[in-house]
């Protein structure tokens, strides 16, 4: 809790410069000295707030997309065809998709930036697990179904679409994914 | 066709350069200069061979990978579980899977380097996407199934397991993989 309306405005203020910047230059670029350049915010006023890079980093990605709400429509089919929805939805949204593969990047060569990647990820992704592990307890999945594969089948694709492919990710395409998932296979799908 | 062992040589220190570069750095820190320093080729000779960065770039990039042949074990999931488990070898390769994420991030703020890539990505789905074809044309997946969809839900669920999530790509989440697509459901593979 920030009582000061000053402190709000100036930590905000680094918040949205560092996301602006993201999305402009992807990761590599995003420096302290740069976030301090645009927001007219001191450097020592920054480091007060964030002690690292990395804790700025990912205060700013994690508030980039609205997390996601774990829904409850009744059926594992259903809850994952709302989830790929709104996942595709972040995936059209041009400043969160573009920022997402310099993290992945940067995390191939850096170990802190592949911590707080995956920190992101799994935050992005626990929506996806609590309802497979849910479907898997009704029984809408086999015993033997692990929900972490089951999760991997639903969001690959779609990653896949927008940053490897990029074809579009419309509903014929999330239909086709979450039946393959849910066991009915991409190609029994009635179009 | 190079006739010349000198102009041969110089030409496989220029691309050896390259992709070295690439795995330690990623595709933003290649330049001319750079190789043209660590190969010791001159520039005006590397200009001859390769017209721009992105020339020099991708066939650096397209020779960092063995290509995958198309297999023909006569049933699609066969097929899928061939090219699958080569795939995953590929991802598991240090130099090559590294270098993928820095293409991906270059090509959403630069176009050139966007054609680049989806030339490199069209030709290593090519073999995916000739079983996919030839196992509709068979009837192993329905008439509605479109091949590139299917394609989608095999490759996709690797990609986001080396790149995003970052766990193992063993053999059971292969096989579960490939049942999605063709339709027997991810969670119905036994193990």
């Amino acid at each position: 809790m920030t009582a000061d309306p000053r402190i709000q405005r100036s930590k905000d203020a680094v918040l949205g410069e560092t996301q602006r910047l993201l999305a402009e230059s992807g990761i590599g670029r995003v420096s302290i000295d740069e976030v301090s350049r645009r927001s007219g915010v001191a450097k020592t006023t920054i480091y007060r707030h964030w002690p690292s890079r990395s804790a700025l980093l990912l205060e700013a990605c994690s508030t980039m997309g609205e997390p996601l709400a774990t829904p409850d429509t009744g059926s594992l089919r259903g809850d994952f065809t709302v989830l790929a929805s709104q996942l595709a939805e972040h995936l059209r949204d041009a400043n969160w998709a573009a920022v997402v593969p310099s993290i992945v990047d940067a995390a191939e060569r850096d170990p802190a930036l592949g911590e707080l990647y995956t920190r992101l990820h799994d935050a992005m992704m626990a929506p996806f697990l609590s309802v497979a592990e849910r479907g898997k307890k009704r029984g809408e999945l086999p015993r033997g179904a692990r929900p972490a594969e089951v999760v991997a089948t639903v969001v690959g694709p779609l990653f896949y679409r927008r940053w490897f492919s990029r074809e579009p990710l419309d509903s014929a395409f999330i239909k086709a994914v979450v039946s393959a998932a849910v066991g009915v296979g991409a190609g029994v799908v009635k179009r």
